[in-house]
């Protein structure tokens, strides 16, 4: 038996929501996953999460919090999810308070990517580090920053979006009317529909699925010119944007994971040879790029411990 | 006589090196500003400023610390100036401990954007805010930020480099190779040549002189079409760079100091409309963006305030 407090930790997702038993840097017990689509807006499925969270009580009495890693904005401060993608129905919700009041246990609620970023800071690849850069490659580009030993949340817990900042001030009109947002440079779809023309363009058709970041590593890994072409642009367009990163918070480590991070040399290596040439000494000394420690976990692993420290339980 | 513990603030240049007496958000007194050029390399610069502080304390005896403000990279930990912009010989120096050396007073150095935004936190334009992006606008873009009620410094106190985050991923090549660094399109060298070469385009030929960002301010604030497109193209840039400082760390206030930004509501007025319409709700609803309280003082003023801080005197 650990003595150590256990906390739930949410794995919120388009796709599924996966609830799960954090004991430090380990998942000890999951839920099976409900099926988001499933649910007809937020309080069925807050309901489900909160009959799912009763049974692992059960077999686990000392869980003493919960956390739930949300993809999208979230008010920290309030417990309020303000909005999320791919998710309707989730506009202005008061999770944090409807998980308490339904569970009887103190809860919070965080952005997926700054869950992700605590968890690689207290138990991973950034332990022991003050000044931390985060990410996660999937459909889009997450982040979430440390500083000074503190999770970067800002004025409104919206700080982090590293898929919102831009790599050209003139490019593609994005999400927000922002102009360049890297998202819609290197997110899964704009990877898979480049790949798409650029193989068309070498007199090859092949499937947008055949396409797919997965795909595109074991190709290049092959020595598929047209892969590691893709991987080269991808590099190229995520180093902009992480050298931004760099000059403004000056980190000792970018600490990168998602899936699309298994990619591996094809993509860690023209990323940090574009980063090492764009960078001042002072910056480049003192940095390490390392793949994260943690893969899908990472978001309950984090958002139980935020919850766990909140309550003053570790 | 006031009560409040004195400070010397420093405010180095590649023209001149101006000591003031600091008490709060006042300079109290001034010595006569050191010709930069004039000195041969570091030790005997460091001489005069100690023979000039020693002079400001015959007059002013609660003077009880020393903060420069240095226009380039410092490590403030250490109290070394790594290198300075424009100003040769100054690599590598202990200016901490020469000056507490000399004047037997504690010391500190500090980036001197650091120390205007730091000014600006404790007395002026972002009194009681948190998340704050500071920046001048001058010869280059320097920046300073505080994220959690604290400067963020990084790892190597390098933080803040706004000049050197890209608009551009495929943009001119910049100081450390790094492709379209802020600084290579809106550096006020970078602004005139732009200017004069539109001016010609129009038919008119201006001296380089005639123009420089002040001029160009008076001749927008005329309705002059070229000066005004100008500022309109700046505004574009330097836009994108606060976007992605907006993204990253959800800031309440932006503030904007430095000579350039006497342009007023020529800049102001384009700058925060490109912000506003690229800006998701969360991000936009709490922000402002305001011109600085301090002038040139700020960097004597915040560097003060640091020392002062950092010996328990404040």
């Amino acid at each position: 038996m650990s003595s150590n407090p256990l906390g739930i930790g949410i794995d919120f997702g388009g796709t599924s929501v996966k609830v799960g038993v954090v004991d430090g840097y380990q998942v000890i017990a999951q839920a099976p996953p409900l099926a988001t689509p499933e649910f007809d807006g937020a309080p069925p499925l807050i309901d489900a999460i909160a009959g799912t969270i009763s049974c692992l009580r059960e077999k686990h009495p000392a869980i003493a919090a919960i956390g739930a890693g949300m993809p999208g904005f979230v008010d920290f401060e309030h417990g309020l999810v303000h909005g999320l993608t791919n998710v309707p129905g989730w506009e202005g919700i008061a999770l944090r308070d409807e998980l308490q009041q339904r569970c009887n246990l103190p809860a919070q609620v965080e952005n997926d990517a700054n869950a992700m970023a605590y968890a690689e800071w207290k138990f991973g690849a950034a332990a022991g580090c003050h000044h931390i850069v985060a990410l996660t490659l999937g459909t889009g580009v997450g982040g979430g920053l440390i500083a000074n030993d503190r999770l970067v949340r800002g004025a409104r817990s919206a700080a982090g979006e590293l898929g919102q900042t831009s790599i050209d001030y003139r490019g593609r009109k994005g999400a927000y009317g922002n102009l360049g947002a890297l998202d819609d440079y290197i997110g899964n779809n704009e990877i898979a529909a480049e790949a798409q023309q650029a193989y068309a363009k070498s007199g090859e058709h092949r499937s947008i699925e055949d396409c797919q970041p997965a795909m595109l590593s074991k190709a290049a890994a092959n020595g598929d010119p047209v892969a590691l072409s893709i991987w080269r642009g991808f590099a190229e367009k995520l180093s902009c944007a992480l050298l931004n990163c760099c000059y403004l918070l000056n980190p000792e480590i970018i600490v990168i994971g998602g899936g699309v991070a298994k990619a591996g040399a094809v993509l860690f290596g023209p990323l940090e040879s574009h980063l090492r040439d764009q960078l001042g000494d002072v910056f480049n000394k003192h940095l390490r790029v390392v793949p994260a420690r943690f893969g899908n976990e990472a978001g309950m692993l984090g958002s139980a411990r935020i919850a766990l420290e909140e309550a003053g339980l570790v």
